[in-house]
């Protein structure tokens, strides 16, 4: 079996739980940090790990195009190239194709597109998506699905969800490596019928786990949290429900609040490399003239190497000289941010007190969230 | 006392001790990775120890101008700024000046030039070098020389080497911090009756160390390991030698051979940083396509985390893919392999051996070397 899943403890929508993959255990609900080219940005493993992370994401699209899957296959796998030994998802490429490469033509068949590095001509198919992630080695994998921007208008929607219905089943036919699961990606924008009627025929099929895929594209914050609620109820209960691509620490409780357990975004190493910290009191930016002289760490009492060892100041003078220790340090305080906020969620679910967390959380970041 | 320094092997002129300091023991000869705007570029302090170093090197000139030596001290020292426990050098700024700063004008009283940050008009006396020293409180502080290019006619060498003897008397009379000891600066470029001159006059101040300085400005490795017996022999015996900013790995051992104790040089991690490995059987470049599918670790046998963790092919995908974790690593494995070197030395020094060792390296690097 590659995959179990547990809800261990429930309250409202919100659960706590655990998933079993091939390589470890993971509590849910969980964040999974992006490693898009085969590395968490400027983190070596051994940081990563120790901020607590326990699964990451990486990118189907880009691993394919450098170093290409099939050396990496040669070289043992995703999991050895890159020393992560704990479980790794990968997405299926396709979200990639259509934000970064060039004269994309999509039809049934798949997406014909040229690599945003060097222009040459390359498809991806519901097959080739799912043969790439089997040579990666993940633990879990992504149908191949069409994601349409958050402003489309709903025959663009309604085409893309019936061709991402196609494709899933296409991959889970071509899909043959029992050491990897396979999640399902539900499209729908915010049209809650076309949401209903794609997740009801991937159920049908019978997928060990079901990603809500669209969000985070355009359509706004309160737009998501709106239509979360609704949208994560379509998933089955007793699998993991993964809300792709989100987002900031106000959208990850959201999700928990609506009953989502796995979450991935490159906002904690992204702002972390442009002198953005995230903490309890909300954002602060390092290079602000404000903390030349502060003395206090990024957040007290976060006990991650950046903040035990480091005052503002210094991070403050490492963006300052352009030194890469700076992103380093302040990517490593994001993740484990991040990581410590879904490990409160957690032991809140566990304690039936989510939505006073939640309510707290919210008050202490109100007017302070980022875009 | 703010320095003890034990010569406790010779073989030759090469000699094997231990120099304490206030923040701790250095075994000699020693490398000094530089850490210039107090950081050692892309590397924790966590990570500088586990390579295995004993001490670093901080740049007056940079520091000074950011985040500035008063800022420094206000914040505990450039120790507890950096998070560094261990002892520190710090160079006197003049080398950045000459080198980086526009227009520069020399006097007796000192350097006036312009910022090369900002432009700001500023000036590096005697006076200032000290004071700007003992404000970042370092182990080691250097007094303030002139150091002219290795093609210098004889009067330009002549008037540096005057100025330098003038400077060093200015700085050894300013200098008041028990807790540091000053190291004077011998100059005199390849004319050893300049040399002579100038160490003469230094040695007879008394100071608690000495540097050659004026190596490896210009005037090839040929000429340079021509020059450092008959240098080196001009210095105390009983004291430390420092050859500063010095260099390749054969540079080290020339120095070695010749009775110096300290080395100090960006090689490591400015090399590293461009996809360039030092190992045993000479320098290789991770960019070289060859290695895009080599399951070998960058140095068989190297117990560093980079050749213990991650194979020459992961590399070469970090630097292709331009990901900040290629350059961290290598700079990592660089500075592990030049204290590999240094402990290699010490310990044919105490057997007895160190010519054979040093024919040995020289034998295997031979064709090998960089620029
Ligand atoms: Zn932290
Ligand atoms: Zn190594």
């Amino acid at each position: 079996m590659a995959l179990t899943f547990t809800v261990q403890h429930r309250d409202g929508a919100a659960r706590a739980g655990v998933l079993t993959l091939p390589h470890g255990r993971v509590e849910t609900p969980v964040f999974m940090p992006v490693g898009t080219q085969a590395t968490v940005k400027g983190l070596t493993p051994d940081m990563v790990r120790r901020a607590g992370v326990q699964i990451i994401l990486g990118n189907t699209y880009h691993l394919a195009l450098r170093p290409g899957d099939t050396l990496v296959a040669e070289l043992g796998g995703l999991h050895r190239f890159m020393a992560w030994d704990r479980p790794i998802l990968t997405d299926s490429g396709g979200f990639q194709v259509f934000s970064l490469a060039t004269q994309v033509k999509i039809t049934d068949r798949g997406a014909t597109f040229r690599s945003h590095i060097d222009g040459s001509p390359l498809e991806l198919t519901p097959e080739r998506a799912v043969e790439i992630q089997q040579n990666l080695g993940s633990d879990i994998a992504m149908v191949l699905d069409q994601c349409p921007p958050g402003a489309a208008p709903d025959d663009v929607i309604r085409t893309a969800v019936r061709r991402s219905i196609l494709w899933a089943e296409r991959c889970k036919t071509h899909h043959t490596r029992a050491d990897q699961s396979q999640f399902a990606i539900v499209q729908g924008g915010t049209n809650l019928a076309l949401r209903e009627e794609c997740a009801r025929e991937l159920v049908a099929m019978d997928f060990p786990g079901y990603a809500l895929g669209g969000f985070s594209v355009g359509e706004g914050p309160e737009a998501m949290h709106a239509a979360l609620p609704a949208c994560a109820v379509l998933l089955p209960d007793a699998k993991p429900r993964y809300l792709m691509g989100v987002g900031r620490p106000e959208d990850l409780l959201a999700g928990v609040a609506a009953g989502i357990d796995m979450f991935d975004c490159v906002m904690p190493t992204r702002n972390g490399r442009n002198a953005l910290a995230f903490t309890d009191d909300g954002p602060i930016r390092l290079r602000n003239a404000k903390h030349r002289r502060d003395t206090a760490p990024v957040e007290s009492g976060c006990p991650c190497d950046c903040c035990t060892t480091f005052s503002r100041a210094y991070l403050h003078h490492l963006f300052a000289a352009d030194e890469m220790l700076g992103p380093t340090l302040l990517s490593l305080h994001n993740v484990s941010y991040y990581l410590r906020l879904m490990a409160s969620a957690r032991e809140a679910i566990r304690g039936g007190r989510f939505e006073a967390f939640r309510a707290g959380r919210l008050a202490r970041w109100e007017g302070r969230s980022i875009d």
